[in-house]
């Protein structure tokens, strides 16, 4: 079974009843900080706490993905025979949309199979479409000494301030410079209640990561007294039902662009520069409604 | 007339015939890198060559929108008053989607205005949604020493390989490391035909700007020898046709998810998990075609 397929919607129709349980914890940051590591790092420590966990993986960029299994240097291979861990990754399924569906069925059936806790690993820089994060209880956005753009793309508020801030690689010289400019982003874009903390953590070596599953429990102890996670939740599905229906709806209009005789003509002449874009878009959009319906 | 309303539509209904002309550069980059200075330069530049400049800015980041002009740090407010640049800056308005359809509007206003390039500055880091950027024939992305993240999400494939690369503020000492880096990159992406240069400026002072403009005009060079500037174009127009159709079907139902009495009692099926969100999104996106069609 493949998730984002038609059986994949049918099973996660039969277990979602099921789903709920599990703490949702996404990472989240630019390509090359070290999440993978530091996931690996949050499994062994959570195994040896004896809870169950399900990693995803739905970076694109992320040497699990495209079947690219890089064996040392991932730390999640140790834990292939465990089975007390369930390991999926996805590559890049043409469209980042799909991916992002494919992934949230991902996480709805490895909620549903029982685990403790659901680790995502995103990429994810300014606005990303990989809204998997979107899903997750918890958002711990991961950056390095030299995340520049990370930390302008935060105080921009072009980035969403996440729950908690891991400097990775901490033993970079620059890391009390990191930390103390990503100290001033929050100081300026301070918000009520909970306050994002920023740890220090050496993925490789373990460094800090006892430190980050403790503020991952302080962060949902957080949202349970406030009696917040039901309202996030109920937030975070609203927005992916939203989210579903608009990639199948572009999907469809991509499809209609590329093969409706009706919308190609109405392209053409568009580049022939005798339609205007915006009419253009609602002649296409009518010929959506117009077809059947699968 | 604001741009992204009805009577915003109506006018570049009326003027779009007369658009096609204007050479589109894009600016893209992360916050604070020095996107609205280059652009001040390099319209400075272009005016002392006569010719006439469109500048739009559509960076939520930018100093320009919201209507905080800074004018000792922007050089553009110098050219105010010269009859031959058109400035127009524009705030987020809510969603990054209405603000993208606005941004193109506006582009080909000033398009159709007659003058000889719109020059469009606008945030891009990874997948921003901010896609106004694929109308340009030129694409430029900005980057400064300490870039990290955006050089990692190039090699990592997640962000697009623009047509020209500039790195800013140049006289930092880690100038050339991060020119290193980024070669590195693209000789590992490296593409046919056009070959990406890696320019240096000093925005502020000028320095690299003549350098760009001309890189820029080459460019545009070999899009007509190659004959692909007609392909890219029709390319991004269909691409914008699509945009425009899914963001108001997104628009559309974001108002069902918020206020359709079927579809809240089905949201609240999925927060109580009793539903699941892919057979949820198949009944909003029922209620979407069942409503009046505005």
């Amino acid at each position: 079974m493949e998730a984002g397929t038609p059986e994949g919607c049918e099973i996660v129709r039969i277990v979602y009843p099921h789903t709920g349980n599990a703490a949702i914890v996404g990472f989240t940051g630019p390509p090359g900080v070290g999440k993978s590591t530091l996931v690996g790092a949050v499994t062994k420590l959570e195994r040896e706490r004896d809870r169950t966990i399900a990693v995803l993986s739905v970076d694109p960029s992320s040497p699990f993905t495209n079947g690219a299994l890089l064996g040392d240097r991932i730390r999640l291979t140790e834990h292939f025979l465990d089975p007390g861990v369930f390991i999926r990754s996805m590559a890049n399924r043409g469209a980042l949309g799909g991916l992002a569906e494919a992934a949230l069925q991902a996480v709805l059936l490895m909620d549903a199979s029982g685990c403790d806790s659901v680790l995502v690993e995103t990429v994810g820089v300014g606005q990303a479409e990989v809204d998997i994060v979107h899903h997750a209880d918890t958002v711990v956005l991961v950056l390095v000494p030299g995340s520049g753009d990370s930390v302008q793309a935060l105080k921009a508020g072009v980035m969403e301030i996440p729950d908690v801030i891991v400097v990775n690689k901490a033993d970079h010289p620059l890391t009390q410079t990191m930390v103390r400019e990503i100290k001033g982003v929050l100081a300026l874009r301070s918000r009520q209640g909970w306050q994002v903390p920023v740890l220090l953590t050496q993925a490789a070596s373990g460094v800090g990561v006892a430190m980050l599953l403790d503020t991952i429990a302080e962060h949902r102890a957080h949202l349970d007294a406030a009696g917040t996670l039901r309202d996030r939740r109920r937030h975070n599905l609203t927005t992916a039902v939203v989210a579903i229906a608009v990639r199948r709806l572009r999907n469809d209009l991509e499809t209609i662009a590329a093969n409706d005789p009706v919308a190609r003509q109405v392209l053409d002449r568009v580049a022939a520069r005798t339609l205007d874009p915006a009419s253009a878009a609602a002649i296409v959009q009518r010929q959506l409604t117009s077809a059947p319906n699968p």
